[in-house]
């Protein structure tokens, strides 16, 4: 199980390669939201997400010969980028309907792209089947302990920074998906800032941890395609990462797309940030949706947007 | 005349006011450009450009009861950021043909906003007038000592973090208007840095600096709008600015709006930047003009863009 000593450990492991995100804050976003918003930009991390932190800790701490990995594109791009610093071969197995510039990323950086269907196809079985082919050790996108633990050095971060701007007590929202990074940054927060609350925020029609959340019980989404936000579209919260979740985090925040694309509209004119629609959650639910207290943390998770959407966004 | 222990004086000012901003890269603009490609993400500073470190330094050395700025907005925006802050009041005087958001956002800042043709009037005149009349301090844009130092305190952060990534030989494209950013990272550089030599770059048909390095006289641009780089234009080099940057900066580099908004799309696509024509001509003269070396740094200097020609960039 992770727990924060493996949080610290792949803190040291990425020191010096993965990137301390800033937090940044626009006195206009303030006025907007009627509270100080804060705003970790993990788009400005390594290959455009926080994906890189896990996908590093865990080809660091696993020493793998050769990599495998299945995501709609973020994590894609961590591994691959990992992969060819550390000299090792990666295929990468992703959906056929994830954006372009994802798919043209991945394959740029060295990585080997296999192709499926979202909708028929079980990425899982087709995963482990190449795995065990080839010899590749998969790296799980979320449902892993090494890969929550180097999601978790984002907590560690963001508890530093929250501190240094007198922010004590506080909701943090996170963009979520399996709940790798929000489960991460939810155990490194209880450890160093006790005061800060994680809330995983998701797009309508794919609440799966929200819902979890509010029953107590695993929930599964009715659809995994058809939304902006694909890339934090997953089945349902991972075996790690619920125990996690449900006892850390809540309750969930759900936006729609419309809001996700004015909160991508607001982080460019407002924070010089690109984010995508599903990096954008987090910030919407932090301006959109009722929230307490003096100050709110958003975790802007991802900016690798096709340049059709930001457009589209900016239109709002 | 400002030196590297005014700049010193002006980091201790802005510590805790100021961002530190994150020297960033990407591999893809790495293979672009056949080279290291370090960008200083200055957009990210309060107010969405460099001007905020100026600003702040000049209030406050001079602790003034309330300030006057002319400038086509990121310059408005640093002073009116900083008056606030400090409590004083400020009159920004604009040209009547800025972008509109950097004329709401002035207003929204709490300034009195003042509006002029830059083609018929004389601002340094109506400025001089209206600081007079109302007992206020102006705070030149580029040509006064303690915006210089304010400036120069990107040029202090760019050596430490040059030096964190190895790098100690570079050019250092910045992009200039009057000079004040690229005369006072100059100065820093000479002290710190002596292996980072600064370049100002300019867009064609307004490039009165590259010209007049190259002539070793001042040289004045035929025109003062039409360009989408509307914030880096000046008539000439400043009287302060100028000998610092006869003595340290050089040759110019000057590339076409074309190239400026391709630039910007790929600080998008790959640095999930947001830039302004005129913040993204350094990064255009290191990704298309011929460069030398192993690495090159350039400053994105701004990032207070229009939507409509964000749209247009990303159309590129």
């Amino acid at each position: 199980m992770t727990d924060i000593t493996m949080i610290d450990a792949a803190a040291a492991r990425l020191k010096g390669h993965a990137r301390r995100t800033p937090m940044l804050s626009s006195p206009f976003l303030d006025d907007l939201a009627g509270r100080r918003v804060l705003v970790k930009a993990e788009c400005l991390q390594h290959t455009g997400s926080f994906k890189f932190r896990g996908a590093w800790n865990a080809v660091s701490a696993l020493e793998p010969a050769g990599v495998i990995a299945f995501s709609s594109g973020n994590h894609a791009q961590g591994v691959a980028l990992a992969a060819r610093i550390k000299g090792i071969s990666a295929v990468i197995i992703m959906p056929s309907d994830a954006p372009a510039i994802k798919i043209a990323n991945t394959r740029d950086l060295g990585a080997e792209v296999v192709l499926y269907d979202r909708a028929t196809e079980d990425r899982d079985a087709l995963g482990a089947r190449l795995a065990a082919e080839r010899g590749l050790t998969l790296i799980k996108p979320f449902d892993m302990p090494e890969v929550i633990a180097g999601q978790g050095t984002c907590g560690l971060e963001i508890a530093e920074q929250a501190a240094d701007e007198g922010v004590h007590e506080a909701d943090v929202l996170v963009c979520c998906g399996g709940g790798g990074l929000t489960s991460g940054i939810a155990l490194a927060l209880e450890a160093r800032a006790p005061g800060l609350r994680v809330r995983p925020a998701e797009p309508e029609g794919f609440d799966d941890v929200a819902r979890s959340l509010a029953s107590g019980t695993v929930q599964r989404n009715a659809s995994l395609s058809g939304s902006i936000c694909d890339a934090i579209i997953t089945p349902q919260p991972g075996d790690l990462t619920w125990p996690i979740l449900r006892r850390l985090c809540g309750p969930g925040a759900v936006v729609s797309e419309e809001q996700a694309l004015k909160a991508m509209a607001l982080a460019h004119d407002r924070l010089k940030l690109v984010l995508e629609p599903g990096g954008a959650v987090a910030l919407a639910a932090a301006l959109f949706l009722p929230q307490t207290g003096d100050a709110v943390i958003a975790v802007a998770t991802g900016g690798n947007v096709d340049r059709a959407m930001m457009v589209r966004a900016l239109g709002q």
